[in-house]
């Protein structure tokens, strides 16, 4: 008998849709479609032609052909197509539907009823989800509608802050056409197209924002850094560019010159008239600015510096504006005067001519290709007997006077250096805060293709939306929470610089930390957002490569991210003063190891439990990131002390401990974050924000002890029970910020223009 | 009384360092200067002309100027230069020491050994690295031999294997002048230069070799994946198009055509005369394979399939080789023949004639620019009513008979379907291997330039190496052995394949498993590598930026990692078979959550102690992976049975668990890597190279432990004393493995040629 001929007989019919699902994803061995039989043919009652058109169709030894499947199919589907919504029906309701389909009036018998259910339990179907997949029907589903619980608008002006003026100014300007990207450009012409944006910032009073008024600029830090952090959303070798122009070279003549610099050259350097590097970085080396090798050299005949290259390891190297545009430079070099070496100190230096050309002595070679930033012009320098005057030196803290006498108010070398140094931090806390930027234009592209993009789904529904798996969630709303968290601290971070009441040491420490911290949170979330995004992410118009090849290096400039993280803990040692040499160390290591680890363990947080109001109290979790801060510091003392005990030294001693080092270091940026984000939160007054920073705040902490929980079980701080369900929280939580995940990345208000991601609008 | 004058007071003599060394970090206010004083005047018996000396140079209120420290500094050295050794004394040694050079025969006084003695309390130095800063004198260190305990060229052979004959002809050819890079290419350039390099592979016999003799090769997939994980450390370009042409085009005319397809085509892809696609993704598909929406409509009048595509969403996206140089592609849509739709079928479509014009009713477009592999010409195509014969489909396993009926062994259309797909594994398995040649090539310029680098260091000596510090060693020796791992869990992954005696399942779910975490592994590292070579590593010339954007897609194609990860998971459900489609998970789940929970706890690795012994057992080690892979597995499937329970349909039970079927994933292949560098530790008969290996593979375990020890605290499977015991051991491990790093990377075999970096070599 012809399986097809079968497909009439209404015996068969209630069986026609099991014999279907047992064929279908081909997951049966013959052995157990003749098993399947055998089980079939034990229901008492069953018709006996029914029996045997089902063991031929389930005859493993002669399987029915594609075609005959798909009539099987079709004839289901056919049949199906008059009852109301049969994709909810389990089979056997189906089954009894077919039934009256086929033959009205008659119910589906008992035997029959008995036979569907034995199928169903050996091929393990439950519910309606097999009768689903029957009746499969793929559907376009519309683009859902995305609605936050709060107003996206308010929360972006609350992140914008006392900045929001010049951050609106900023975007509104860098939404114009001609700030529009150029696809593919050459790096030449790219360089060209850069320089022309950074000298429209520069006339437009962006640029010199930050200087005194009397040189063009506002006096304003504050909206100085504010544009910049908007820049971080735009071409970042723009950023990169303005960054050397007005922050590096601008404001090094501004914070290390005196008035002669100033008035020399300073309103030049705002206008964009006088394009300069900052020449600090050499080839061998980088972090450790202190050995610097270059040397200029005082001569008392001619009353001038002789700058030299001794060797090629003490060429600049990556100086940003050295290879094409800049007409002279911020030396650091060695100042040698009579026959003592003072150390690292700064001083102008023309590079070129008017017309372009290197002034004797000098000679640039470009550093050629880069990773990203290929609209920068980095180069190298060799000074070769280059002669400038005496009152080049940048002297606001060390000066040579006419009679050839160096002199300083600061009497220790040490002290000297790192005041000149220090005064510069305002480079490292703009780059921290731009990429956190960085972190905002990839969340907002990734998590806005994960609100249209659909990928798999249950049969016979439209596919699911990828933010709809937890996996995506839990890949992105982590990172958009800490993303947050970051924006605050820096925030406040800047109202510190800005205010200038901070101890120095303090804000530098915590100017390195997030510097360090902030920029690895930014370079992971762009490369989870690519990903996130599949091929499209892999596409150069969607913009992850540019952030990520050009964010790539925030973890170098402006400071090593591993030397940065140690100079928190170094500074927390010092009983939080920031303590750049070593020398001194001791002292306040012997000081933290007798004491503190006892303090600490009576004021240890309480244990509490696993339930989700303890889990989600913020007095806890400061309290927590506080303690587990404080207990770091003063285990890593008492780890130097015990080294130092056993005659290492001091310098060796941190070297040896260098992975606690870095804990320490990480646990104390994560409980400054936490503790600002906690302000930012107290502080705003509606209550719908507020409702949704708690969450992210939430998911901040937890994700944060999740990812440390080792720590807090062998420190007793949660139980087994409170890890565990930690976990479960943050997975709850990661699906209840993406309910307003599209209006969170809304509140970053990046101008589609600036975002320019096809896929992030 | 001029300060420089007291120089010259013998009596002042030993105190001279130690007022240097008060000044010299400023980090004393004036107030604790007083005091200090104080505290000397306190000692009985010093000398008074001393004790005002020493408060004129100590006074807060007027500091000594940098000239008169200076000199200070001077006057110590030129006495200390003729002592032996003077930076191995402490300070009051070399206090004595000067007493001896200004008042030859008289000892240091015990007055003034003690007043000696109060200063160094105050300033917390102990030892001699006071001395040691004072007498700073800067040298330039040589390179460093870097000996290792084994050969490296033993070891390189052992990893190669028995694929060794292959990989050092690939090595040889790849060394030659005309492979080597071109640097900041132009896009078009770049492409015939990789296009040239591809045909030169053709020619040489290298692309075809896995296709049987008779069309040209020499019918070795072995040779084909050594060939193409060396390929991973040249230019990935090439690696793309010679995967795409000969692996993906060529390889699935070999696997899913019939002999009719290999007469017609396979010499002529093998010799790189006919270039073709791989048209699988769509830009609205691309996971999703089974929801392909490009249809091929049989006409049974003109017995051929009519090629459409029905709207923007279902054009081919990302098509390798076809914005320029495919002649003809391997085109997956729907089979529709008659009303009936048989899935995604692939059949043979020509795109272009032999002048390189798109042929009627196609349309192609440029990708454009990428975040990496800008040397492979990615399209999107279009087909409009593309008229194909009937032979044109790729008919292994279905075809469509003159008569227009459609065909096939397999009944079910599910089996039928991954049968198709599965038979492309071989693509999964290269990809992935090569992501751990991209690891190794990026882990040896980083190595290689930290064994030279030098930044910071102890006073007075040469400036340390980078590779000596334990943040860096921990930064790159994990990775350094994760890799080693990988290797040897890919060259079996190989070996399995090519053998064809494993079950196609299991290897399916081990090649996605491995391609997968084996990738993020390759990316990562990368992006460590990157970041511990600083500036330099930014330089293109460096090879980072093409590393890291060429592999960034590696996490996308041939599958995306996160969709990898969960058939992982799947296959484990299903009691170790791989069950692609959801629907006959149910049993398998049940069946797994009513037993296995119980019995696994009787079979728990012994918790054991915290000593190095049992940290460093194997057997230990292969225990608590297994263990822990088992127990996730049950714990998933009783996670599934609780959702099944109260309703959920298997689909939605499987997203909601999503993060832990992730969690399973990575436990099984990490135990399944773990099973395998521990066989071919075992399998190797050098005892040099099993000492090392063995020690590389305790760092890979005690590494993965401490990343997932929050995971076997909450289990009970370590106490808190061996989490941190297992942390000390993990840095310890790192400094011991970086003193074979040199060699270990070395043993990669990878040519300075290929490699390229300077910084590498």
């Amino acid at each position: 008998m012809s399986l097809l001929a079968t497909l009439d007989d209404p015996r068969l019919l209630p069986l026609l849709p099991a014999i279907y699902v047992a064929w279908a994803d081909g997951e049966l061995s013959a052995e157990e479609m003749k098993a399947l039989c055998a089980r079939v043919d034990d229901v008492d009652g069953i018709d006996v032609a029914c029996r045997e058109a089902l063991g031929d169709w389930l005859d493993g030894a002669a399987p029915p052909r594609p075609t005959e499947l798909s009539e099987l199919l079709s004839a289901i589907r056919r049949r199906a197509a008059g009852l109301d919504h049969p994709e909810r029906m389990d089979l056997a309701t189906l089954a009894a539907e077919l039934v009256h389909t086929g033959r009205p009036g008659m119910p589906l018998r008992a035997p029959e009823a008995r036979a569907i259910a034995e199928i169903e339990a050996v091929l393990g179907i439950i519910g309606p989800e097999g009768t689903a997949s029957l009746l499969s029907l793929t559907g376009r589903a519309a683009v859902p509608d995305e609605v936050s619980q709060f107003d996206p608008a308010a929360l972006g002006a609350y992140l914008d802050g006392s900045r929001a003026d010049i951050r609106n100014r900023m975007r509104r300007l860098l939404a114009q056409p001609r700030f529009g990207y150029r696809a593919d450009i050459r790096r030449d012409d790219y360089r060209e197209v850069v320089l022309a944006w950074t000298k429209e910032l520069a006339e437009r009073g962006i640029g010199p924002i930050g200087y005194p008024v009397e040189y063009g600029g506002e006096g304003s830090m504050s909206c100085f850094m504010g544009a910049f952090a908007v820049l971080g959303h735009h071409d970042l070798s723009l950023l990169t560019k303005f960054g050397v122009q007005f922050g590096l070279f601008g404001g090094s003549l501004a914070r290390l010159g005196t008035r002669r610099h100033h008035d020399a050259y300073l309103a030049a350097a705002g206008s964009g008239e006088l394009l300069g590097c900052f020449a600090m970085t050499e080839t061998d080396h980088g972090s450790n600015v202190r050995a610097l090798e270059t040397v200029a050299v005082y001569n008392s005949a001619t009353d001038e510096f002789v700058i030299t290259t001794p060797h090629d390891g003490a060429r600049k190297d990556y100086i940003g504006n050295a290879a094409a545009h800049g007409r002279a430079a911020v030396v650091f070099a060695r100042l040698v005067v009579g026959d003592v070496d003072h150390g690292v100190h700064a001083l102008f230096v023309p590079l070129r001519d008017p017309s372009g050309q290197t002034l004797p002595g000098i000679r640039i070679e470009d550093c050629g290709p880069k990773i990203g930033l290929a609209g920068v012009d980095n180069g190298r320098i060799w000074f070769d007997g280059v002669r400038v005057p005496r009152t080049a030196l940048l002297d606001r803290f060390a000066s040579v006077d006419e009679s050839g006498a160096y002199l300083s108010e600061i009497p220790s070398p040490d002290r000297r250096f790192f005041t000149t140094i220090g005064s510069l931090v305002g480079g490292r806390i703009s780059v921290g805060a731009a990429s956190i930027s960085v972190a905002k234009s990839a969340l907002t592209i990734a998590v806005r293709y994960a609100t249209r993009r659909r990928q798999f789904g249950p049969a016979g529904q439209p596919e699911r939306l990828i933010l709809d798996y937890p996996a995506h969630q839990r890949r992105l709303m982590p990172r958009l929470a800490a993303t947050f968290a970051y924006h605050f601290a820096f925030e406040r971070l800047i109202d510190d610089y800005v205010a200038g009441t901070m101890d120095s040491r303090v804000l530098e420490a915590q100017a390195a930390g997030l510097k360090a911290y902030g920029s690895w949170h930014a370079i992971d979330t762009v490369q989870a957002c690519r990903e996130a995004c599949g091929g499209a992410g892999y596409l150069a118009e969607n913009r992850f490569g540019a952030l990520r090849g050009d964010a790539d290096v925030f973890t170098t400039y402006e400071g090593d991210n591993t030397v940065l993280a140690q100079l928190v803990s170094k500074s927390l040692l010092s009983d939080y003063k920031l303590q750049f040499a070593d020398m001194n160390l001791l002292g306040t290591i012997r000081f933290l190891a007798g004491k503190t680890l006892a303090g600490l363990r009576e004021v240890a947080p309480a244990l509490g439990g696993s339930d989700e109001d303890h889990l989600r109290d913020r007095r806890w979790h400061l309290d927590l990131f506080k303690w587990r801060s404080d207990h770091q510091v003063a285990a890593l003392a008492a780890r130097m002390k015990k080294r130092l005990d056993s005659g290492m030294d001091s310098a060796a001693a941190f070297v040896a401990v260098q992975d606690h080092v870095l804990a320490c270091a990480r646990a104390h940026i994560e409980y400054l974050v936490l503790d600002r984000f906690a302000a930012a939160i107290e502080a705003n007054g509606d209550p719908a924000s507020r409702r949704v920073l708690d969450l992210l705040c939430d998911l901040y902490v937890l994700t944060r002890i999740e990812h440390d929980r080792g720590w807090f079980l062998e420190h007793g701080r949660i139980s087994a029970a409170a890890a565990k369900a930690i976990r479960k929280l943050a997975i709850e939580l990661s699906a209840a910020v993406r309910r307003d995940s599209r209006g969170l990345v809304d509140s970053f208000l990046i101008p589609d223009a600036v975002l320019a991601a096809p896929i992030g609008r």
